[in-house]
């Protein structure tokens, strides 16, 4: 597997941590499940978000909807609440319900109180159509798949045709998962900010490479390119310490580093950010009234949304870099970015 | 059943239309299933928007967020897009998942192209928590249930404990389905604006009746009320020409008919109004570039404010006083308001 | 001058303040400067909501636009930043300008890098529309009365046809301005949360009394009611220790209060409201890279909403029983609610 | 005064009008003053987006707000109602205040209801902070300033270091006014969407030019460089008929076209997106209830959004290649990029 990085494509001017990884951020996991069988070529990624019960010890969240063609689950009440009480799981567009069902009796066999002596618990899942790769039709993704992703998590990231990035396609080529981070220094402490993205958006011939290079994958460059109907998902994580609002205007970042990319966020594809930090715990039961935070200065947000943008896009070049080829319905199978970087 | 009106408790000044129900609108119908089985109180309840084929032939919507501690399905996709593309299915908050995977699979047995020739489909999915009188913990809900409550759908609405309202609690009385509706002249033809909602909020001592009267159903007025920990989902459908913007600021008026009856959309309580118009259908696929569509004058909008507000009102009352008792887990029922109106 | 209160008037549960006024939270001042020339009658208020100097030392705030027909400034940044760096100012509409170029130019008097050494200021500016009983066209307001009401506040609220709400209508009666308070018990330490209405909305023969009584000032009730041109700036204050997105959600609950008096936020009428906290003051010059603020549990913010809510009904009201007779252009005047009250 | 394009510098791939303007949208018109008095260099802009009574007549539109660090008037109504109904202008941050008044006076003359037969007027400015090249703190804008600009307005657009963008900066080098356009073929038909842009964003060596170059103005790059205090208005025309939903969407791809070039919208910069278009014109005085009004399908709106994107990149760019020379106090000037691409 192949990064962009050891390829010659650098996003941006700041420093990644030591893995140029969401697992950069400290107690970050990330783990996949990848189904292929026959045309189903889909799976669940899981992100944890830190060690522990979630619901009773949240994190501070928050969400940008840079386009709205998406049908992820639990974003309206981490915009209103400001929380994130499960691990983030990421899948195709049809396997979210069974995701969000999954979540639910994890967090009830984990916390046993949730719908009956406190409140319920609110399910984040993010999806993409990995339609012309994978059967979606099939629904083929399962309660047990979604659990195995969790339990898979570990600190090191695959990259590329895995877990719920196995079938997608990113500016005509082969997509998939990525991830990346910048390093960022706060009263004196490193810190970092970490994305990664389930890469399934842009249209063919596109794609321009931060060196200005402009990789094209269609054999007819003519020919009309078909309507984008994909979406990316972007899972933003950092332990500087920000409050929702300062988070969203981070996650909006994201936007930037697509963009710059060549995108401008399709009308069919459903272009999320879901940011969190690990600072800032939020507890379930409080124990008394009010309890302390940190924030960070305004005047030093730059460097995050810097981090957020530059981390967005090396994510986005790292999934292409790493996907493998995967064939689908039809024999349908897309080129891969390595190879053309190969031969260009 | 008793309806709010036949006892003296009417919402407003304007006339509801024939049925006083969301029905009035052409073309709209309402069917539920209901669970009843041992602890398990809860059920499924569907708003047909039209007959036909919705995902083909869209309808003009638009959510309004009140408080968004909710984990409703499909909110992000209607408000990006303005369109709802299925039936509008209600059920308890952990019945979501199981909702969402039987409207995506009855849209592909209809629109087979779903996911393969074309884009995928947007599920929407509102729900209130019925943990005190059911045992959500069941995840009893299944995809045929779902199935069936769309099957049942007619002109004629139950209101009260029956469908998603089975378990749910509202001001401390028995809660459930309620509904209204409202005339309106636009253009010398009579139109409508109708409600249908799932409540489920309002702390016990809360409740401010048209007349002026508080029915608190506390044994001990003086006792501590616990955290409303409740919501209420509010359906609403007009055959008035609106775009997604004006549907937008009508839904935001249900909000009003909400807070006239004693609440402030408490923290707890996820507060969520989704809207559409049986006008300005959205073709699926396009046969120009351009449609023509109707819209309101905005001059004349203050009307659809009003029967927003009055019909959200209304139909809250009517599904408080259709309520009828209902034994959940540790023996817990709640007082009728229908009782309580006839000994005071 | 009379309080509602004192007329039996009593909007909710929850206890006032000690002067039962936006003053209550510490360190809140208020001023205004009438004018009364001719067919003029209008003015400007002044909240001043802490000594000392605002833009070095912001104050955490918030802002909620529940019917945006409104041309009040400054809000847009308010609600990026979530800061305010000036006095809020309230006039007519077309004094806006006039009063932002009062602030500017008293920002620049305080402090001399604004704009040269470091950023600009943010004025901000709420407003109604003061019409039908001042001669609006005559942009009578100066750069010198909004001076003025800054250096006329203090602790004393005068409420009813002064300042910004000298040519204030309400539901068919004379408006103005209005304030109450409600204190809310936070570690066991006496917080307040106080609300100031600048209140010029409703149409004749809506409005709802707490007691059920439905004051209708029109001499026939038959006639056709002329559509809501109103508008209602909301302005909200606590010492409680609340983020951006509490706030803002606190400032939503003031709709819910503006609702229960029997409005429904007309499309004509821009209801907005202004929050902020007097706890986590934010400096415009960071010492370090973050700084430590305190924040509310989630978990007691339901008592927030229930002030906000109760605060801003008794506002209105304290606005509509303190007002006094104003004589505008083609001699329009307003009944008097105060004089209702004391005939029916 | 050169424009990007003959430089070489070409954003997108898709076709400009025939100007290569905002003007290309048939009935827009800029005009300019531009104020150069020692050290006060600043002006007023203004877009007449068709002729006419505006207030009469009104145009559809949205608002983006990318970063709201900005201090813009009217945008809160734009964005409620969907509509314009004077103007727009643009100034220097502290001339808003003043072109507010200079609009309202102007509206009123135009149509003497206003405020007293009808609703008041909604004046739009725009705004930037030149404070580093031009006295800021003067005030120096007038009203008649203002109106002047009105008045100059024609089909031809100066681009560079003229009216609002007098003393503008970007990317370290001189910012100022740019425009550009697309052309869109809909239903058969020539249409065009513009761009114009008051570009005062981007720090120092932040820039990439589409070619892949990347122009530093520093002197020593190793240097740190100083926060952006800059921000960036972009207006966008269109006689595509687009509903406010559609619109809203078109003007959120404006900021791809900043990112492009570089930018990430960082936290000081107020980065604002207005949109209208030229179809769906929206009366004041509605003649029925209801009015028609044509809308594009959604599947061909990826067409709007590149053209979005596209012309906002290269309107920056032209405002950067037109720019000339202008001293500032302390004998501040900008390099230009004119010149460093004449000699790299």
């Amino acid at each position: 597997m192949s990064r962009a990085r050891d390829l010659g494509l650098i996003a941006g001017i700041m420093s990644p941590g030591a893995g140029n990884s969401i697992t950069d951020v400290p107690g970050v996991d990330v783990g996949h499940v990848t189904l292929r069988r026959g045309v189903v070529n889909t799976g669940v990624t899981a992100i944890i978000p830190q060690p522990g019960n979630l619901f009773l010890h949240k994190l501070t969240a928050a969400v940008e909807v840079i386009n709205g063609f998406g049908k992820s689950a639990g974003l309206v009440q981490v915009a209103e609440l400001g929380t994130l009480e499960t691990p983030i799981l990421m899948t195709n567009t049809f396997g979210v319900g069974t995701c969000v069902n999954a979540l639910i009796r994890r967090a009830i066999a984990e916390t046993p109180q949730i719908g009956r002596q406190t409140s319920t618990v609110n399910a984040v899942v993010g999806e993409c159509n990995d339609g012309p790769l994978s059967d979606i039709q099939a629904l083929a993704v399962t309660e047990a798949d979604a659990l195995a992703a969790i339990d898979a998590a570990g600190p090191v990231v695959t990259e590329g045709s895995v877990g719920a990035g196995t079938g997608m396609s990113c500016f005509g080529f082969k997509g998939g998962i990525g991830t990346a981070s910048r390093k960022v220094s706060i009263d004196g402490r490193d810190c970092h900010l970490g994305v990664l993205v389930l890469a399934n958006f842009g249209r063919a011939g596109d794609l321009i490479l931060p060196d200005g290079r402009r990789p094209d994958p269609r054999p007819d460059r003519g020919a009309a390119t078909p309507a984008e109907k994909g979406s990316i998902m972007v899972v933003l994580a950092t332990d500087v310490p920000l409050d929702q609002r300062q988070l969203q205007r981070v996650c909006r970042r994201a936007g930037a580093g697509i963009a710059r990319l060549g995108a401008f966020w399709g009308h069919g594809s459903g272009d999320i950010v879901l940011g969190f930090t690990t600072a800032n715990r939020v507890p379930h039961f409080a124990d008394g009234d009010t309890f302390p935070m940190a924030r960070l200065s305004d005047e030093r947000i730059d460097d995050l949304f810097r981090a957020a943008c530059e981390s967005t896009e090396e994510s986005i070049l790292n999934a292409l870099c790493a996907a493998t080829a995967v064939t689908g319905p039809n024999n349908l199978s897309r080129p891969l970015l390595a190879e053309w970087l190969a031969s260009n």
